[in-house]
C-alpha cells in the first residue's frame, strides 16, 4: 500500500497543517495509517480562486480535451489498482468485491461523461435566425447554448467512497461541462479520497489543464464546507449525505447575498407497495428480494426499500415468514462509520420504542459493537398508527425496514399521499393487480423520481433514462439528478448570443455546425 | 368598458370581502372606476387546495387538450377587444400602441406554448431498454420523462400588465406542461387583470377542465403572497419584479419545511461596452438608439441598459453630444404607478448625490408629479470611482442611465468583471474592434444570459433560442429562463419507469412512440 501524505490538493500543490486527524477502521475502531491535515480558511481561499481563475480556460476547452482529461482520470484510478480497493475497504469496511464493482462503475460513469463531452450536444445548441424583413419588428439572429457556472463545489458521500465521491458523478459531470471542481473530502474515508484526488491531479498534469481546475481539502462540514459553500466565487454545489447536513448547506447558500443552486441529495424511504396478487403469488420470493435489497450493502443505500404496505392476511403473513427466515440468517455487518452506526441506533431504537410498533424479525446473531456492526431489524405497525404519526415516515439509513399492515389495497393510495419525497417507489403485483394500480403509480408518480414494477430499487443504472432525484427531502430540487447522462445539467446554463458575428461565436453555434452536435434549428432538431 | 365585478377568482368561483381598493391612474392619481377584495388567507387555501385537487387530472391532459385551452385564453383575450386595451392604458399609463403589440406577443406566446404542448417533446422522453443478458448484472427497462410539478404560483408584474402578468410567460408555460396556476395579481393593475382572469376563467369551462386549474387573488404580496408561496401543496413559483420583493419570495420558500424552487425575475443594469472604432465610425447613431433603448416605455424594461462604458475623449464626446440631443428631447411621461415613480426618484438622487457623480443631461421639460410622470436623465462618473463605490451599481428602474468613462477599452475586462448577474450585456464595435474582443465577451459570458452586438437589448423575442435570465441578482436561478420555448423546464421534472408495464406506462414512453414525439432511445434522438 503506498504511503499517504495526508495533505491537502490545492490547485496543483499540497498543503498541511498542524491539526491533523486519522482515519478509523470501522472494523476495530483503531485508527489507520496516515494523519490527514484539516484545511484552513487559507486554503478553501486559495482553492476556490484557483477554480476561478482556471474557469475561464477551462470553460474554453474543447470537448476532446475535457473527453481526454475524463479517461486520464479514469485511467490513473483504474491504475491505482488493489491499492485503492484496500484502503478503501479499511476505511469504509465495504467488502472487495463490492468495492471493485463500485470502480467499474466510477470509472464508466468517467467514460460516459468523457463521450458526452466528445460529442458535445449537451450544450442544448439553439439557432433562430435572423428576419431582416419581419414586420412590424426585424428579429435578430439568436442562438442560444448552454455554458459551465464556474466552480462547483462537491460533496464526498461516505457510502459510496468512489462512486459519489471524490471522482464520483457530481465531479464527472461538472467536469464534463467545464467546471472547475473543488471536492470537500468525506472524513469517514480521507485516503481513499487521496488516492482518487491524486489521480485526477495527475490527469490535470498530463493533460495541461489550469491547475485550479481541481482541489480537494479534508475538513469538518461545518467549518470548510461552510466556506466553500458561502464563498463568493463557487457558482453551485453538488452533495450526497444526509437531510441534516444537506439542508444546512441549502440554508447557507440561500442566505447568501447571491444565492447559488445546491443540488442535495438527501433522505428517502423507497416505499415498496405488495399488491394482493403479488404478494398470494410469490410471497416468499417477494421476501427473499426485499429482505436482499433492505440489506444490500448494510442497508446503506440511498434507495434501500426502508418501508413496506402489504394487506393484513395469510398472504401478509407469508412474506413476513418469509422475510423472517431471511433477515434472522443476516450476519450483523461493520456500517460505514460509528457515526453512522450510531445514528442507526438512534433511529432504530426511537421507532422501535414507539407506541404502535413491534420488532418483526432481526439477525440472529448479536451485532458487536467494537466492529462497528448492524444488527438487521423489521419493524411493523398498522396503517392507522402509520398515518397518526408522521416520525415514523423518517429515514433509519442502515439494515432497517417497517411493515405497515393495511386493511386494504383501498388504503394505499391515502397512505402514498402522505409520504414526503422520494428517490423512488415500488410496486409489485400481477397483471390483473397493476390493472387496478393506475391510481397509486399516479400518486406515486408525484412522490417520486423513480417508480419500479417488480423490481427493486437499490440497482441506479447510470444511462440516459435514469432520475436519480427527487421531490423534497429525496432532493433539494426535484428538476434534476445527481445519476445518468441528465446529471449535467446541474451546472450548465444558457447564454443567448443575439447578433454575435461568426468571429465571436462559440464553435456550437456556428453555421455549417463545424462541431456535428444536435442543435434545434429553428425548432428542427438535426446534426446538420 | 364592462363593469369590473372586483372579486377574486378562486377555482371557477368568486369571492370578495369588506376590504377593497381602488386602482389608481399614474396620469392623475385619481381613483378609476371599480373596488377590488382584497383576498382573504382562506381564499389562499381554497385557492391551492383546488389546484392541488385539479393537478392530478389536470396533468393526465393529453397535449392537444392543453394545446385547445391555451388557444381558447388567446381567443378571449383577443375578444376582450378595446375594454382590455383600455383599461390597462388607464392603469399603466402606457400607450394604446404599446398595449396592442403587448397583447399580440401574448397571445401569441399562449399559441406558441399550445403548439409545444400539442407537440409533446417537451417531455424530453429517453428510452433505455432491458439488457437481460448483461452482466455481471442485467439492465432493467428504463424510461424516463418530464411531468408538471403541480400548483405553481405566479406574480404579476407591473411593467408588463398582459405579457409578464394574468396570462404572460409564467402561466402559458405552467399551464401548457400540465400545472394549476393560481395568480397573485399586480395590485398597479387589478382591472386589466380581472378582465385577462376572466378570459382564462371562460376558457377552463369551455375546455371542461377542473375549477381548480386556475385562480386568480388580489392582496398584498406580503400577505396573500406570502400565503401563497409557504402553502404546502404550492410546488414552484413564478415571479417578475424588484430584487428586493423577489428576493424576499426566495428566503420564504428556502425556509418551508421542504423548500421549492422560485424563478424570479429581479434587476438587471444590461450593461453597454461601446468599443473605440464603433463610437469613432457612429457615435451619433449609437446615441440615438441608446437613447431610445433607454427610454422605452418610460424606462420600464427590465433589459432597459442602465450603464455605459466609452473611452474618454472625442468620439465618446460625440456620443454624450448626441445622446444630449436626444434625451433632452424625451418628454418626461407618467411611469407605472406612484411607488414607482417614488423609487425611481429615491435612485436617482441616491446616486446623483454621490460623490463623484455629475448629471449629463435631462428631459429639457419638467416632470409633473402630479401626473406620476418622470423625466429622463443621465449620469456620469469615471472608471475609478465606479470600481471604488458598488452602490453605484445599483438597479434604477425608470429612464436613468449611468455613462461611465474609461481611459482606454483595456479596463472593460476588470469593469466586466465587476458587475454582478445581468439579464443581458452589449457591446457595440466594428469588425476590428471585435477582434480584440474576446476577453470582453468571454467575461461577459459569465455574467449575462444573453450577450448582444451592435443591437439594443429592450426586444425580447419570444422563441426557441431565447435566454431571459442570469446569474443573480439578475433572477433567481440562471439556469432558467422566463422567455421563450425553454421557460416550460422551470416547472417539470422527470420521472423514470422502470420495468413498469406498457398499460402502466404514460404514451410518451410507449414502445412505438404513439404521440409521435421526439424521443432519445438508446441515446439516438428521433421520432420513430
Amino acid at each position: 500500500m503506498p504511503t499517504l501524505h495526508g495533505k491537502n490538493f490545492v490547485a496543483g500543490s499540497l498543503t498541511d497543517s498542524d491539526r491533523t486527524f486519522a482515519a478509523t477502521s470501522p472494523l476495530d475502531r483503531g485508527d489507520l495509517p496516515g494523519r490527514f491535515c484539516l484545511a484552513s480558511l487559507d486554503d478553501v481561499e486559495a482553492a476556490i480562486q484557483a477554480a476561478a481563475a482556471a474557469a475561464g480556460l477551462f470553460a474554453q476547452t474543447t470537448g476532446e480535451a475535457r473527453a481526454a482529461f475524463l479517461e486520464r482520470i479514469a485511467d490513473e484510478i483504474t491504475a491505482l489498482g488493489d491499492s485503492l480497493i484496500e484502503r478503501a475497504g479499511l476505511e469504509t469496511a465495504l467488502p472487495a468485491a463490492r468495492l471493485t464493482g463500485e470502480r467499474g462503475r466510477t470509472v464508466n460513469q468517467l467514460r460516459l461523461f468523457a463521450a458526452l463531452a466528445r460529442d458535445g450536444s449537451w450544450v442544448d445548441a439553439r439557432i433562430d435566425r435572423a428576419m431582416p424583413e419581419r414586420q412590424p419588428l426585424p428579429r435578430p439572429d439568436l442562438r442560444r447554448m448552454k455554458r459551465p457556472m464556474g466552480p462547483v463545489v462537491v460533496f464526498g458521500s461516505s457510502n459510496f467512497p468512489l462512486a459519489f465521491s471524490v471522482a464520483g458523478g457530481d465531479t464527472a459531470s461538472a467536469l464534463c461541462t467545464g467546471n472547475p471542481v473543488v471536492v470537500k473530502a468525506h472524513r469517514a474515508h480521507p485516503g481513499t479520497s487521496e488516492l482518487v484526488a491524486g489521480a485526477i491531479q495527475r490527469a490535470v498534469e498530463a493533460c495541461g489543464l489550469p491547475a485550479g481546475t481541481f482541489s480537494m481539502l479534508h475538513g469538518e462540514g461545518g467549518v470548510i464546507g461552510t466556506a466553500l459553500v458561502k464563498h463568493p466565487a463557487t457558482q453551485a454545489v453538488g452533495f450526497t449525505g444526509s437531510r441534516t447536513a444537506g439542508r444546512a448547506l441549502c440554508n447557507v447558500a440561500a442566505a447568501r447575498p447571491d444565492p447559488i443552486p445546491v443540488f442535495a441529495e438527501m433522505s428517502s424511504l423507497n416505499p415498496v407497495f405488495l399488491l394482493p396478487g403479488a404478494l398470494a403469488d410469490r410471497a416468499g420470493e417477494i421476501a427473499k428480494g426485499f429482505a436482499a435489497s433492505m440489506t444490500l450493502g448494510v442497508g446503506q443505500f440511498c434507495t434501500k426499500p426502508g418501508i413496506v404496505f402489504g394487506i393484513t392476511g395469510p398472504h401478509l403473513d407469508s412474506f413476513i415468514a418469509g422475510l423472517t427466515e431471511a433477515i434472522t440468517a443476516v450476519a450483523p455487518a461493520s456500517m460505514l462509520s460509528a457515526d453512522i452506526l450510531t445514528a442507526f441506533g438512534h433511529g432504530r431504537d426511537s421507532l422501535s420504542g414507539d407506541a404502535g410498533m413491534a420488532v418483526v424479525t432481526h439477525s440472529a446473531s448479536p451485532a458487536d459493537a467494537a466492529k462497528t456492526q448492524a444488527a438487521a431489524i423489521v419493524l411493523e405497525t398498522d396503517a392507522a398508527t402509520f398515518l397518526a404519526r408522521p416520525q415514523l415516515a423518517e429515514e433509519v439509513f442502515g439494515p432497517f425496514s417497517l411493515i405497515v399492515k393495511c386493511r386494504s389495497a383501498d388504503q394505499f393510495g391515502a397512505l402514498a399521499q402522505r409520504l414526503e419525497g422520494q428517490l423512488t417507489a415500488t410496486v409489485h403485483g400481477t397483471d390483473e393487480d397493476v390493472a387496478t394500480a393506475h391510481h397509486l403509480v399516479a400518486i406515486l408518480a408525484t412522490k417520486a423520481g423513480r417508480l419500479i414494477v417488480n423490481g427493486w430499487p437499490t440497482g441506479v443504472e447510470v444511462c440516459h433514462a435514469m432520475q436519480h432525484g427527487g421531490p423534497w427531502p429525496a432532493t433539494s430540487d426535484s428538476r434534476f439528478t445527481s445519476v445518468g447522462s441528465a446529471a449535467l445539467e446541474r451546472f450548465i446554463r444558457p447564454v443567448c448570443y443575439q447578433d454575435v458575428p461568426p468571429s465571436l461565436l462559440p464553435d456550437a453555434l456556428k453555421d455549417g455546425n463545424p462541431l456535428g452536435i444536435m442543435r434545434l434549428v429553428e425548432g428542427i432538431a438535426d446534426r446538420h
